[in-house]
């Protein structure tokens, strides 16, 4: 049931078939040893998110660039990355009902398994499963970084203490820490903004990490931060381990992210592209190409056309995509190929089965997307 | 690479695992069935668009039904679905790419094989492929439907009659008619302006046809027509094969399509639902689920909740949802079930490795989405 491979080893780029994502190998080992080195030294520990990728084969190059483990949203998500030799996964989610907390204690049989709780009722349910499948869960205490999202409120410290309580007492839990992520907050343009915010996710954390201390009860992680925030986290100096996803691909809306001086953020390279290749020439100046939604992700904007200013991604149904040239650049030509730099990473990476992995304008290798779909 | 199934045959729906793809099979049957026998006897042939569903098993119903083959927008997609015992395939899209035309003449080899073409650049290298590949392939030219998209503009006889000249004398193809067909058109919301849109296509197609007979250029069929239109297209009795899709399944996006009385259109049920978990209470009447855009499509807005109309799904990230509960109704709690209306069944589909087949509220039938992922 998997579909066909767009390429082979060795295929020139532009042999490839469309559409296809392919990653540009030199600039994704570049950001993650970008990654890498601005976290080292730093006594904080870097645990990517494995959601924007869902690769065995990038799992595996981020362990070796010293990654501690990996987080995964999922727990079949974590399933399908064991391949790569991850020992330590944090299911940075709430993983609820009794099947899933059966799988999630499978997990813990094969390597160490962390995962999030924010509340009694979770808690008790987590513990019922582990205590009868006989192993240990790891537990991170999820509080609100600022989104009013998934976390306790901040300043509900009776919350926090009672279920930080109950899961040090829990048979079959450990209470590890603390989780503090806030997504929207790493899509902030101003870097001042950015870095503001990320000072209240971390401030939040530590006066919950001095309240758990004071009573006694163990806070030896706080997990959290991203690609937007990883600067900000890494100087306040709170967060004892980060969480980026998106800094090994990049995509167009990280690409509005402004540094200190108002230029864009450059600490990583675009690596990730949809190949795509003109199927019919309309009226002046418009085209269609064969992406769609069904090769693409629009929930934060349209896709950018790489080197190519002069052409809009104007529109998209299913299987295809509207191309629009301004007046003065002459349209592509059927039969042409563009590469379009996704929207948004981790949704766009969910709709393929293979990433074709380039080096040099030829394939070096045609990974599978291994957690595709893994919604469990 | 296929993720884990969500349920196991026997199960009972509430313990399906979720996020999951569930199709009710009483509504599914229904449809099949209401389509089927709206079409007969009218002289029109039906030809499902298995871009919707991608699956060997509804395409089978749909042809023990009566279809006289199936469309799919990519050759892949046909490929996947030729278990199905489909024997006439609609490619309905520009294959283009001498690698594309390859594969689809590699198709034909298997089944009668139609596609679109509409640029005389393009008839060649099918001719050429279909020529060294020792194969025909049967050709519909595309005119404009009316939205401007993929077809040669009305009114441009003269690119018409070269395109089809050209096709009729190219050496591996045969020129079998027209393609029309307005995706935008099927969703417009008005009984009256929806059945224009429709005669209006089918009076280009009218005038096409009568174009290339008059110049003793073949036109045996003429295909297009939808979901939303499927009434008009019979009755303006210009099409001789209809080609909808989304009928089998249905979503929140054609449930707002309204007939002549002004009530929503009620020819197809919804059987078409996302399972989904609550798996995080918020703060009062807001709770999040664990389906988010990898296992939702948005583009054609939020999805519904089956049956709870006091309930919202306001917003949503890569795996969380977003419920706000109206002030006068409960909110779920944590570990409800919801069962989600998506807004669009296509790229929703297309996002699941596995539908849940249900009856009764029982699974009688897991079934891989066999061309999920197909994108070449």
């Amino acid at each position: 049931m998997t579909s066909p491979m767009p390429a082979r080893i060795g295929d020139p780029l532009s042999r490839v078939q469309t559409p296809a994502l392919i990653v540009d190998l030199d600039a994704l080992d570049a950001n993650i040893g970008a990654m890498a080195a601005h976290v080292r030294g730093t006594g904080q520990v870097l645990r990517p998110h494995a959601k924007t990728h869902k690769s065995v084969e990038v799992a595996r190059r981020q362990l070796a660039a010293g990654a501690v483990g990996l987080c995964c949203q999922k727990v079949s998500e974590g399933e399908a990355l064991l391949p790569s030799g991850v020992r330590d996964l944090l299911i940075s989610n709430h993983v609820v009902g009794a099947g899933k907390a059966q799988r999630l204690c499978a997990l813990a049989r094969e390597v160490r398994t962390t995962t999030l709780c924010s509340d009694t009722r979770h808690a008790r349910v987590l513990s019922d499963a582990a205590r009868s499948a006989g192993v240990q869960l790891e537990i991170l205490i999820e509080i609100d970084a600022g989104d009013a999202r998934m976390g306790l409120p901040d300043g509900d410290t009776t919350g926090l203490l009672q279920i930080a309580q109950m899961v040090q007492d829990a048979p079959g839990l450990r209470l590890r820490g603390l989780q503090v992520y806030n997504g929207p907050f790493q899509h902030i343009r101003s870097h001042e903004e950015r870095t503001s915010a990320a000072v209240l996710a971390a401030n939040r954390a530590k006066a919950a990490s001095q309240l758990l201390q004071d009573a006694g009860l163990s806070c030896e992680v706080i997990s959290g931060g991203g690609t937007g925030s990883f600067t900000a986290d890494v100087e306040a100096g709170v967060l004892t381990e980060l969480q980026p996803g998106s800094y090994v691909f990049m995509d167009a809306d990280y690409g509005r992210n402004l540094d200190a001086s108002g230029a864009q953020v450059s600490a990583f390279r675009q690596s990730l592209f949809v190949q795509t290749t003109v199927i019919r020439t309309a009226s002046a100046g418009v085209v269609y190409l064969d992406a769609g939604v069904k090769s693409l992700n629009l929930d934060s904007g349209m896709p950018l056309v790489k080197g190519r200013p002069d052409l809009g991604f104007t529109k998209a149904s299913d299987e295809q995509g509207r191309i629009e040239a301004s007046p003065a650049g002459p349209a592509p030509e059927l039969g042409e190929v563009l590469m379009l730099v996704p929207s948004h990473c981790d949704p766009t990476v969910n709709q393929h089965d293979w990433i074709v992995a380039v080096r040099n304008e030829e394939v070096e290798a045609v990974w599978p997307v291994d957690g595709r779909g893994c919604l469990l």
